[in-house]
């Protein structure tokens, strides 16, 4: 059993690097009635869920990491729009969101790799927005984590479909008792 | 948007044929941390819940799917034992477990393509053991529901090792508010 509070640096590069060849094999050439069903109004599809995963990595997590490690506290972190992928996923395709998730995930991997952050790197500390002072170790751990969060939003929202299909069995399929954690 | 009642059986194949190449894209190759993790005493991980998997696709939704077709409601459904992973998995490496399922799931696959089921058969009725008079088309809805039940547990299963590790951040990771919703 790893210790929870025991962050690793390679163990989360071995997560990360995964993600968008998993979110390919799940979701590539799925009907749409998977892709983009959701649940309900202003609720996120699968669709959705990539794009926002896009935002992050042209926007959020890499450029968190090189502002602590140029700017420490001095600077805030600029705010992360959580809604932006409904206006910069517009005319585009799910196949042409992998891709670009693929290379922008691989291309920030690459970035952080080349970084050769050391254990006292990971304790140098920036300031977020609304969160307050935080370390590099926790924002790439919150990066890891982020990646589960919507992996555990796409089931939820994918097994929506199947809520009144089941019948009976709902009572015996925890997912169907979800009913999300955070907006949205 | 999909209308949530709308079962469809090619929908389903589509979807159930990918769960064995997206376990293995997150899991295989991954280091323990990961993979052995647990959510503490008496919970599960991914391991574990690959094993779960295999356990159903031996004994659960093609054998159900059989009962209902010769016998109706004549014959109860055989309980599921939720717990023979734990023997059956002993002794084994994660990826002769993924192995496992990916052949299991394909052979089931195309036991059900075979039987070439009409809408009509569909609403044939089966007997679940707990639940009672079940159709055809709840069971296979179940069988996809159930696929994302564990993937929405193990991104949860997985997230729990990062839960200290975020610091601040555990405020706005949905994953990290789940506390489950199923035993286990």
């Amino acid at each position: 059993m790893a210790n929870p509070t025991d962050f690793s640096l390679p163990e989360s590069i071995s997560f990360l690097s995964r993600t968008p060849a998993t979110l390919n094999t799940l979701l590539r050439g799925l009907p749409n009635a998977w892709v983009r069903c959701n649940e309900g109004k202003d609720t996120w599809s699968a669709f959705d869920i990539v794009g926002h995963l896009i935002v992050g990595e042209r926007t959020d997590w890499m450029p968190r990491v090189r502002i602590i490690l140029e700017n420490g506290e001095a600077r805030p972190f600029d705010p992360f729009d959580r809604f932006a992928q409904f206006k910069e996923s517009q005319n585009k395709s799910l196949e042409q969101l992998l891709d670009d998730f693929t290379r922008l995930r691989r291309e920030n991997l690459a970035a952080l790799q080349t970084l050769k952050l050391q254990p006292e790197d990971l304790c140098r500390r920036g300031r977020h927005p609304a969160l307050g002072a935080v370390t590099l170790s926790e924002l790439l751990a919150a990066w890891v984590t982020h990646d589960l969060t919507h992996l555990h939003q796409l089931s939820r929202v994918m097994a929506n479909r199947y809520r009144e299909a089941v019948g009976p069995w709902s009572a015996y399929l925890g997912v169907l008792q979800c009913t999300g954690h955070s907006a949205p």
